[in-house]
């Protein structure tokens, strides 16, 4: 079977990462190769990126300069990671991929960039390819907050540029996904973020099941 | 008398460096307020992008990633260090601008990208931004790498990706600029380099008063 590229979208604490971990690990126990990766910071190169993008001031950089690093980024971790891997029918689980940018970027700011230096952008780093699946853990962004300044306080993460956007930015970021949705309801499935860690792994496992398997 | 944008292009080892610091100083020499900077990394932030594109393997990154990541450093420092140098009405004098991204990643790298992208990823950065003025410094690429090695030995310097380029992309770049000179003449000039320091001051000197002064 041929690999595939499934992303996983979502604000602030949704649990994308752990998600992204226990399902790549669950398709491994299916026979699957799997591997899980991340945007931004998916290649060594991308780290670096990713230190400048997601730490310091909430103004460090202006809504262009973030879109052109994280596009930047992008092609680093697609033609170094993401498309390797495809070549060798491996499957793909990224934690965040450009539904994140459009969220962030365009939604998030309030529509302070225009959409087609989004897709002027997307062209340059990644052409015609898009996921074969992209699931998106909605969740209220206050919620969402609570848990990501949690994780950040007991695990010392010091990645938190975008929490410190106010309130308004997380709710702008959270409709521009449902947006995202229904704009590509083929590609993107929401689900309801506010659950356990179990419901949710089972949740995403019967969709790529019936999607793929 | 409103600030001016005036930058210096080259191959590697034609001086650029030095005679930027020699006409900011010049300048100030005259009450005018100059001031010099380099892409990439004229910012603190810039500085993280440079290291990552000067140095290591000469196949670290595609020409289309090399190109949006020396677009993503522009705009930080047209944002952060050009555009409020202007406003103040200060002279800008840099140590490489555009001119330097389509010499090396569109002409060095034999067209690789398209001259699109190029324009877009300037549009994006810059706008209709541009500099009032652009010294090319015209040197035979093989001087010019004799003169970079050696300058590494001796300082220490590591920053030599480029200059691990076969010598066919360095004669490329060498031809870029000069196209670029003869579709923008009012904009630029081409000086032989391979002069004294004092020499190709002086020329710099004089366009420069003849054009502002």
């Amino acid at each position: 079977m041929s690999g595939k590229f499934i992303t996983l979208e979502g604000g602030e604490g949704c649990g994308k990462s752990t998600q992204v971990k226990l399902l790549a690990q669950a398709l491994q126990k299916l026979g699957i190769e799997a591997i899980a990766t991340k945007e931004p910071g998916g290649t060594p190169d991308g780290m670096v990126l990713r230190n400048l993008l997601v730490t310091g001031d909430k103004d460090r950089f202006d809504a262009l300069t973030e879109c052109m690093l994280y596009f930047a980024d992008r092609r680093i971790h697609l033609t170094q990671v993401v498309w390797p891997a495809l070549e060798k029918n491996q499957w793909i689980i990224s934690d965040r991929y450009a539904d994140s940018t459009e969220a962030y970027q365009y939604y998030g700011y309030n529509k302070r960039i225009s959409r087609e230096i989004l897709s002027e952008l997307y062209q340059m780093a990644a052409g015609n390819f898009k996921p074969d699946l992209t699931i998106i853990l909605d969740m209220d962004p206050k919620r969402g907050m609570e848990r990501s300044f949690a994780k950040a306080e007991t695990q010392k993460v010091k990645e938190l540029r975008f929490e410190s956007q106010a309130l308004e930015f997380h709710n702008n970021l959270r409709n521009g996904f449902k947006e995202i949705a229904m704009r590509e309801p083929e590609r993107c499935v929401i689900i309801n973020a506010d659950k356990s860690i179990e419901e949710i792994h089972n949740e995403i496992m019967n969709i790529v099941k019936e999607r793929f398997l």
